[in-house]
């Protein structure tokens, strides 16, 4: 099969060259990085073995690219508003999207781009930068968790299995390429696990202005972090995605183990870029939100309470995004790296 | 009556100099700024009209000062560790205590270093900053608001009446020094009212390193300030403290028409100072979980439906002081003004 890669950040840069590796047909729509990639191809600096990808098909327009079966959207989602001009240019007539990006909904976007083609999506647990020009660092953990994308339909129906099977043949090529990757029948539920670590945490290194174990590290905040990785949990369950109990100890545990990290929302933020809190933060709270008015309208026993008195399931997440919005709406520059 | 001012910042420094330009015979404790103000007194930029109070009695230590009728506190609540090595040099045999701290039950260390004594509380409602050694610069607003405090006791019996006529002789030498002063029987409601400014400005100015016109100026900002005024407001009932529903939306109003302020805690911050968490936001939080658990255990109809899902009355308020507590534990340089 014939791989595009959209966005060859820490995420792209390393499942791509992972795959070209393999043995796949890879081919890189790359932006600032074209030149230095094209002369010196792609260093893996990664805890499972380093390696460097030599002379990897690099392109600097969609439109010089060739149609491809498989387009991995690997974009920050801040960026999702150049897909319909990349989309119809790479897809083949029967190509699929795989969204690699964080957040919820984030397909939504590709969806739209390429009316037809079949999406699904993934959630990449791992720690990865890049630290310079085509030089990503893996610092740990690596797993893909992917599937179709529903579009928050339950009764989604891939009638005719193209997607699954899609999803199939990427498993396979992604397996090849000693990839972490695990197929999941439920992908909205695997993106609310994903979200438990990633609202607290990418949300948190930002408003604190710190790496994850200065969080874990002070009783407040990692009260803090218990806190909102719980409301996460019971704000999947709203949306009927029921997560085991288990996750929210674990979620806690893995991120004691980690390497000290600094998440992709706060590199983001220190380097002056745009952060991802529509896909992180307002696209789950406008799905619980959804969820809730749902409820209320089916008149079942606890709406007739919560009109009087409405809980909100995810306070502490509607008031963590209330203030990235606010620092992503202030003048940033780099310089915050220093600070 | 013979006044002491323990603490001559902002607000012990303004309120002090008013009440010796109005004839009071006022001693000053001072630290740092004893030389300067020794040297050139007092100097006052005010809104109200700008004066130096030349010559005014200033001590380097408590044990050099002449017994005095009403010992004013207006140290930061944080340094209220060092009351219990000044208050019994400084009062008087009937002396009283007035503290003009901001947050709630600050008055609780004078009561314990003063046993015996009458103590009173008093909210300061101005925009005041310490521009340079013995400079205080008045930038807005002035009223103080006091009253008897009650040691969160509803059936404090001010039975000799002692401390309510101690209010009285001052109240009447505020007036003649021209300084805005309003007597209140109910310092707690007032406490709470001002905790309605004091919460959110305080704590977003440092949790969003940013001014208040900056945190109105931003919907997502100005939303969240919103939300904790109204949790306040909520918090202040459960306690006992019925606030009319009109000060929500004044406190906003009043923001809006404010100069562009840095807050005390926001100073504190960038300065490398500890902030005044517990005072302005744990003492808070303490007094509506006891509220909570007295309701709770006093068996309400309400009380069974929250055992099973415990709304808690301030859940942005305990959110932003969880991130103040940990801002408050990270080593911090005054450099960080610059950032």
């Amino acid at each position: 099969m014939r791989y595009a890669i959209i966005g060859s950040g820490a995420v792209g840069g390393l499942y791509g060259a992972m795959l070209a590796r393999g043995g796949a047909d890879v081919h890189f729509l790359l932006h600032s990085d074209f030149d230095h990639v094209a002369a010196n191809g792609w260093r893996i600096d990664s805890k499972n073995g380093d390696f460097v990808l030599e002379k990897p098909n690099v392109y600097q327009r969609a439109q010089d690219m060739p149609k491809c079966d498989v387009v991995i959207i690997a974009l920050k989602s801040t960026h999702n508003g150049l897909l319909p001009d990349i989309l119809p240019h790479v897809l083949a007539e029967r190509g699929a999207v795989l969204s690699l990006q964080n957040g919820l909904d984030v397909e939504r976007d590709s969806v739209e781009a390429a009316a037809g083609h079949d999406v699904l999506g993934g959630c990449c647990f791992l720690c990865s930068n890049k630290v310079g020009p085509g030089h990503i660092h893996h610092l740990d953990y690596g797993r893909i968790v992917f599937g179709v994308y529903r579009d928050g339909d339950p009764k989604y129906d891939d009638s005719k299995g193209t997607a699954h099977a899609a999803g199939q043949s990427i498993f396979a090529d992604m397996i090849a390429a000693r990839i972490d990757a695990e197929w999941t029948d439920d992908l909205a539920t695997a993106r609310w696990r994903k979200l438990m670590w990633n609202i607290p945490f990418n949300g948190l290194s930002v408003a604190l202005d710190a790496s994850t174990d200065a969080i874990i590290g002070c009783p407040a905040s990692r009260e803090l972090a218990d806190t909102i990785i719980r409301e996460v949990h019971r704000g999947a369950a709203v949306c009927g995605h029921v997560i085991d109990e288990s996750a929210i100890e674990k979620t806690m545990q893995h991120t004691e183990t980690m390497v000290p990290y600094d998440s992709s929302m706060r590199l983001d933020f220190l380097h002056g870029r745009p952060m991802e809190v529509d896909a992180i933060f307002r696209n789950p709270l406008r799905a619980v939100a959804e969820a809730m008015q749902t409820r209320a309208e089916s008149g079942s026993p606890k709406s007739a309470n919560s009109v009087e008195n409405p809980v909100h399931p995810m306070p502490s997440v509607a008031m963590l995004s209330q203030q990235l919005q606010f620092l992503d709406s202030r003048p940033r520059r780099a310089s915050n790296l220093g600070r």
